[in-house]
C-alpha cells in the first residue's frame, strides 16, 4: 500500500509499513457482505505504486477489465493524499469524488490512518471495501473466477500455494518492503542492513531463476507478479532514490532477463508507466529528494530487448492463453515502446 | 576546486563555478615570486575532489612526491571548510594549521570567497600560493620539469597543446562541471539540459576513444587525467547523487574499458579513495541528501577487471616509464584491490 508520502517525515524512527485497516474480502459467497459481482466495484490504483500494480497485473492477466473498473490517481499526492486530478474536473467519473479519502470517510468517519492504494470501492455506496494489498490479488485469482476471461491462468494454483506463500513472504520482507526500509532509513546502520538484505535476497532469487523460467512451477503465478512490480521499478527509482545501488537489475543477467521476459508478456509491461513511477517517488519524498527533480534516466528502451528466457521452457499461462490487448482507455504511452 | 559545500545552499540560482581567486603561478623562473623548489611547497587536496585529484595523479605520474609534499584533508568539511582532522591533533604536521582557511588568511586577510582544493601552500611563510585548479597541473607538467623523476611522461606535449586545450575545454564544460550543474540544479529544465549535455559529450568521447587508447596522441596526457577524475567518480556519486543516470559508465563498453585502463595504470587508481569520495558527496551536500546516508554501492571490484585496451596500441608513458610504488605514507586501503 502506498501512503509513504507521510512516512518520509517519520523523523528518526525506522520505517515500518502499516497493516491494512480495511480488510474485508470480496468473495464468491459474499461472506463479508461483499459478493463478487460484475460492474459493482471500482479498483483505485496509482500506477506508481508497486502494491497497487500487483492488482493492475492480475486484473489484466485474468481479464477482469470489464468486471472491475479502474480509477487511476495522479502519481503525485498532495496533503490530501491520492487525487483524481487526471480526470475531467479532477473528479473520478464513476465515484464522483475528488480524493480517495472520501471513500474512506464514507466507510469510517474520522479514520485516522493513511489513505493507501490499491483500494476497492463499492460503487453503489461509494464506500471503501478493502485496502488489503496482501489479500486483494489472491482474491482476484481465487474468488473472482466466475468473471475471469476464457483462458485466464491460475495465478494461485492450489497445489503450489505453500511454496508461493513461502517465496512471497521472503520477497516481501527483503525486496518489496526492503527497498523502502533502505530508502527511508535515517540511520546508516538501518540503511546498510536493509540494502544488504535486498541484494542478498536478489542474489538467491537469481540463483533460483537461473535454470527455471518462473519462481514456482512452470507458469506465471502470484509470486512472479510480486517480484516483478519491484524489479520493474528497481533501476528507475530504488537504485538511485532509495540508494539500493550495489548494482542495477540490468547488471544481473538472470534477473534482468527474467524481468524483461515478464515485462514483454501481455499484462505486465502494458500496466507500467515509468513517468508515473518516477514522478511519484522523486516528487513526493521530499525528505530524501528536496529539489523534487526527476532524473532523466535510465533509458527504458532496454526493457524491450530480447531475453531468451523462452529457452528455459515453461508455459507462461499454463493451459490458458495470454490476455488480449489493453482496453483503449487504459493504454499507456510507453517510452521506448513502438 | 571543491568548495561546493556552500553552493548547495544557493537557493534557486543555477550553479556556477567560481574562478580561482589566487592564481599566482609557481614557475621555473619564479616570475610571480614563487620559483619551483624542492621541499618548499605543500599540495593540499581532498581525495574526494575531482579537481584536486588531477593534481594527485599528475604528481604521481611525474614523480613529484618527494619534491612537493602532500596534505590530505578530511573528506567532510564542516562550516570552517576543509580540515586536517586526519592528522594527529587535527593539525597538518608540516603547516601546523587545523584548517586550510588559515593559509588563505595568511595570504589575504578577510578574503570573502570560498576555501577550495587543490591548493598549494608555501611552507616557510604558511601562505596560500595558488588554488587555480585549471593551471596547477599544467604547471606541474611544464614548469616543474627539473624535479620530475627519470622517465616521467610529457603530460602536456607542445605539439599537442592546441588539441589538448580544445578537448579539455569540452570535457570541462559538459562533463567535469556538467555533472555539478545537473546535481545542484533546482529547476527541472536546468537539470535536464545539464544531464543531456553530460551524456551527449560522453557519447562523443566514447566514439573518439573507440579506436584509440588515449584522447590525444598515443600517450597519456593532461586530457586523460581530466576525464579520468570525473569518470572514476561517475557511478559512485554522479549517477545517483547528481542524477546523471541515463546510464552508468560501467554500461558504456568503451568508456568503461578506457576508465579501467587508466585506473589500473600506476598513478591513477592508486590515488583514488572511494570511501573519501562517497562520504564527501553524500554527507556534505545535505541540500540534495538530507539524511546524509552513504550508499553501499556500487561494488568497486569491477575496476580491476581486464579492459583489453592494450590491443589498441598506444604508449602510456611515451618514451618514459610508469611511476614506482606509492610512498608508504600515502597508500590508500582500496576496496576490491588486493
Amino acid at each position: 500500500m502506498s501512503d509513504e508520502g507521510g512516512n518520509t517525515s517519520l523523523g528518526r524512527r525506522a520505517f515500518s509499513r502499516s497493516r491494512s485497516h480495511f480488510a474485508d474480502r470480496i468473495t464468491a459467497d459474499g461472506w463479508d457482505g461483499w459478493p463478487v459481482e460484475a460492474g459493482r466495484y471500482r479498483l483505485v490504483v496509482s500506477r506508481a505504486c508497486p502494491w497497487a500494480s500487483r492488482a493492475l497485473v492480475s486484473r489484466r492477466l485474468l481479464g477482469l477489465e470489464d468486471a472491475l473498473s479502474l480509477a487511476v490517481t495522479d502519481p503525485v499526492q498532495d496533503d490530501r493524499s491520492w487525487r483524481f486530478t487526471l480526470d475531467p474536473g479532477d473528479r473520478d467519473p464513476v465515484l464522483g469524488i475528488r480524493f480517495l479519502s472520501e471513500a474512506y470517510d464514507r466507510r469510517e468517519t474520522g479514520y485516522p490512518g493513511g489513505v493507501s492504494v490499491p483500494a476497492i470501492v463499492d460503487v453503489p455506496s461509494g464506500m471503501l471495501v478493502t485496502n488489503d494489498y496482501q489479500q486483494l490479488t489472491l482474491d482476484l485469482a481465487t474468488e473472482w473466477t466466475a468473471l475471469h476471461r476464457d483462458g485466464a491462468p491460475d495465478l494461485y494454483p492450489a497445489r503450489h500455494r505453500d511454496e508461493i506463500d513461502a517465496v512471497t513472504a521472503e520477497i516481501y520482507e527483503d525486496v518489496n518492503n526492503g527497498v523502502y526500509r533502505a530508502g527511508f532509513a535515517h540511520e546508516q546502520k538501518v540503511y546498510e542492513e536493509a540494502c544488504t538484505a535486498v541484494f542478498r535476497r536478489l542474489g538467491l532469487l537469481a540463483e533460483r531463476l537461473a535454470g527455471r523460467r518462473y519462481l514456482v512451477g512452470d507458469t506465471i503465478t502470484e509470486a512472479d507478479i510480486r517480484l516483478f512490480t519491484t524489479l520493474v521499478r528497481f533501476d528507475a527509482v530504488y537504485h538511485g532514490h532509495f540508494k539500493c545501488n550495489l548494482r542495477k537489475v540490468a547488471e544481473n543477467p538472470v534477473l534482468w532477463a527474467y524481468a524483461r521476459d515478464l515485462y514483454q508478456t501481455p499484462g505486465f509491461g502494458d500496466t507500467v508507466d515509468f513517468d508515473h513511477i518516477k514522478r511519484h517517488y522523486y516528487q513526493v519524498h521530499t525528505g530524501i529528494n528536496p529539489t523534487r527533480i526527476v532524473p532523466l534516466g535510465p533509458d527504458p528502451a532496454g526493457w524491450l530487448t530480447p531475453h531468451h528466457r523462452e529457452q528455459l521452457g515453461g508455459r507462461p499461462f499454463g493451459d490458458g492463453t495470454p490476455p488480449g490487448p489493453v482496453p483503449a482507455a487504459e493504454r499507456i504511452p510507453v517510452a521506448g515502446r513502438p
